[in-house]
């Protein structure tokens, strides 16, 4: 961390402020310039709050330098994380070369239904069912998911595909019912819910983390880092849209997002082209892009009847978009040198 | 709502389509054009999705007419709703021409500290004390807050002063610690934690719902419907500057929506500027345009010590710059015709 | 300007890179820490390329401490700015506790209705008449303003009424019809025109500047440096909006910028509430609003029948509307100390 | 398009709105329900503003079904437009099935590194040179480019190398200098000049029309429209990232534009990912993202020396670099079916 000083800071001043950080475990270098001077602070400055110090008066910018985050730093640990789930027979992995497909509706609506996109989406190849039963919607008068109702219709459907299932945690108590699910997704609204975040970072099940939809890539990887640092470091980022001016698209795909953190950190990384483009004949350009730039996966909604599911039909595409779309992500799987 | 339809309609699908919307429960009204056919449904559709009716494959466009607020709405409940609290012998209000300035630091960190504010700010003439003590925090390895300690100290606060506290709750179990707490805060990262706010639906105390930052105004009313619908009518609404992409200041004071809010909704409105602006030499003027653009109150960071504060220092007044702020206030407060 | 270099440079690159800096006018002080050093930059830096520097393979980070401004910097021109508009008989002034009310339609559109606008808004207390003739419209098919024919006819209201005249300017070349009018407008879309402003600081009447709608405020100072840089030192700076994920309103009103404005830089700065806002109810709040955070002057749009106005009805206050509000700011103005 | 009537209209206020806009040429179809009426508007509505109508006082809301622009529209052109460009022996072609890589330094410099760049990207495969000698810079201390000088330069490498040009124009006497250039580029911050995109309307050459920063993609297309509706047909769009939150990157890569755009309009669609990414090491991932989802071709900064460019080094690639980017571009386009 780099602290630059105001013009006015006299030795003693600074001299004080100097003592007052190095009691803090950091060893400081003062720099004078003719009309500036410069602190530059070695050793673990994780702790420190930028903002905290930028309000001490002799301040007039902090700098930090080293990243803010250390569990997910690829620093500390060059090879690539990768998510392993064994479902029955199925054992799937996720980074590290290996692609994960993630696939189902956005809400679980009924048994049929459910095992109709299940068996579906297996047979196009997918590596994990998604489904909703706890949905997080904008209006309390909206459907709000089938509940612990749906939790058995997901199980179901599991047992008839051995497809590894992923579903939305919404709040911590909620986890009694997760029993038969594989990952565990924590939603954009709840990125920053930090006390779930540590909650989670006590099980022992992989998390899929949503990136919120205001969110920078730094406040991603430290929502990461609450869930690390209780333990738990199977973490999967997914990047599914920011929210911008342009509302063309339902949000804005991030697709820069995806080598960054490839580079950043060593945890898979995939996108949901599905919340990001908010419009089906979208996603299939949106998911070979994602595959391109470097991700580890894909989240895809997946509808046997779009125009009359009860949320996000607008973006769902068909079992057969969906088949076709994965016969064409296998070849650019494959120029990646990555594999599903 | 008014739905048009895509030009290739033909007459049997538009009859299967309208079937399909009367049985929900409202009368639809085709219009006929040339080239284009239009759909007007009449009756409640706060409980229509927009998103999902436009998943139609008949559908070119959803506009939405009505707004999907009901209990939030002003149409309905013309007159301003005024928050009452009563703390011994302390009787505040605010909304309907009653300004409610609370003011306190970010977090309880002592005894000391959060007594010395407390005067200073009852001193200056603030009706409320706010100050965290379970504290959102971007990384983990920064300063959480005191937890249950902390409302030990703001509870002897408020014996030494008489000042109601405002204090934010982030989950729900929390609420076992709140007894003490006048008006309960949703922070502004959850303001979408749809199971939080149907929880605080129960509850009988006033809650101050912070808009997201990157929240809409509607959804902001939406979260207010959550609480409303489950019976607690008592909500506070909290702009607090939304996320875009000029930086110079924390976030950027969306002041227009403070007219926008008092047009569309009875609840009272109030403004953040600490957080709106990040920086403590911006506050004043922020506080001053609130006042005058109609805000109904304000909440405001006030540190005995900003630059040793554990969080947020660089944005906190002094007590002297709180003191002085209020006294221009009431000045401002006269002029909208409304006091404190 | 700090320079942080990568933990592996090594002393002879340091060395090497050290030199070309020097090269450049500036002494280099350099501190090296166990794992990190930093270059402390001392002289004038404001010709250099932060992200020039960065390019290079040494540099970790680059920040600039230094205002990258200078003639618009208020460190080196304390005392507020003052524009000075003489025209016939009247003698305005705008910065410096004299605030300036511009006034009128956004397009002349006739000679009765710029002169019934004109006597109107003078009558109000306005101090300046504003109407475009040229007009930057989204769409080719829009009116595009009267052109010279309009210029005619502002001319025409400013005999009528002594009023200084407020137009836009859209290409350099306009200036040959620009005789009568007093203030030069920069619309928020030529804010980055720079051949435009080159043009424009050779030019002896004051400038109207305007943000642009994605610009920073550093962004929109640099823009007054280019006018300034030519020679023109007689710039307003205009705060009138930004474009955010948020559109209840046409742009995102950034009050906070007025008092950071105040501080940084000691040209005039005024707001333009009615392409803020969008909406002709929320333009008094804003007003009121601008003057409250220390604005030294408003720009309304004023229209005698604003339901047919070919552009921009939306957004204008009525005659009856704008003298109500003028009242109402006369008062805001004493209380913060100034006058019109 | 449709027009939302409020609540309270009544027959006669109905009637006589109805003959306004029937006056201007189109059909009017009234729909009435109980509680609102609907007007449905049949005819050409490209020269109608919404905001306009939007102004009258007994609108509630307009909705556009027919998008405003007209030439550029897929719907009335359904073939892919190809721009044709011969330069001496050479000729390419940018649509259609066909990619165009453009490629060179962000500013010419001297005649040996616009040579050696010019031979590098001609080596490596690409089909165009780019070099900009006017350049927009947000300080008006920096480089501002070579001006007519480097015109020269350019001319001597196409001469070398048979590469066709392309070239930024900021103002429109400048086209006397650009005899030698063969694709007009206009920037992001000139997308709304509009006398610029008139005159360049009559102009013979192909036009590089890039998004701005903070533009809508309908305001791009309106852009394009300009230029078409002076007669000159032969517009490449540029998806160039756009300015949100998120300051990683340089701009937001907006990814969906692409697929979006193609469904949209007949014109050609690039991505610059220099500019959209701002860091070289992001820029390969960026450019096979942008072929993946269907762009048109590329424009991609190379440099010999980025370490010591006078701009944008951060995001410019070595010779190298592109020579391997090149390589697995190939690959790309061959899977959508496309060559270069």
């Amino acid at each position: 961390m780099i602290i630059a000083l105001k013009q006015d800071a006299s030795d003693d001043e600074i001299a004080r402020f100097t003592a007052v950080l190095e009691q803090r475990g950091v060893t400081v270098h003062v720099s004078r310039g003719t009309s500036q001077t410069v602190l530059g602070l070695v050793g673990d400055t994780s702790g420190f709050d930028s903002e905290a110090i930028g309000a001490h008066h002799l301040v007039a910018k902090v700098i930090r330098v080293q990243e803010p985050y250390k569990r997910a730093n690829r620093l500390f640990h060059p090879e690539d994380t990768r998510i392993s789930v064994q479902s029955g027979t199925e054992h799937q992995i996720i980074g590290g070369g290996m692609l994960g497909i993630i696939a189902g509706p956005c809400s679980v609506e009924s048994e049929d239904q459910i095992i109709a996109v299940a068996k579906a989406v297996k047979a196009a190849g997918a590596s994990f069912l998604r489904g909703g039963v706890f949905k997080p919607r904008t209006s309390p008068y909206s459907f709000q998911g089938m509940g612990c109702e749906g939790m058995n219709l997901l199980a179901a459907a599991k047992k008839e595909t051995a497809l590894p299932l992923v579903s939305e945690l919404m709040e911590i108590h909620q986890l009694e019912v997760f029993d038969e699910i594989d990952i565990i997704q924590v939603g954009a609204r709840n990125m920053q819910n930090y006390n779930l975040l540590k909650e989670l970072g006590k099980c022992s099940k992989p998390i899929l983390l949503k990136r919120g939809l205001a969110s920078t890539v730094t406040e991603l990887l430290m929502a990461a880092e609450y869930i690390m640092a209780g333990g738990n470091e199977q973490v999967i980022l997914c990047e599914r849209g920011i929210r911008t001016f342009e509302n063309f698209s339902r949000n804005t795909l991030d697709i820069s997002v995806v080598p960054w953190l490839k580079q950043k950190t060593h945890l898979p990384v995939i996108v949901d082209p599905s919340h990001a483009t908010g419009i089906a004949s979208l996603v299939p350009a949106a998911a070979k892009a994602a595959i391109a730039a470097g991700a580890d996966g894909l989240i895809i909604e997946v509808h046997n009847d779009p125009e009359s599911a009860l949320c996000d039909g607008e973006q769902s595409l068909t079992p057969e978009a969906f088949s076709d779309l994965m016969g064409t992500l296998k070849k650019y799987a494959e120029m990646e040198g990555k594999q599903f």
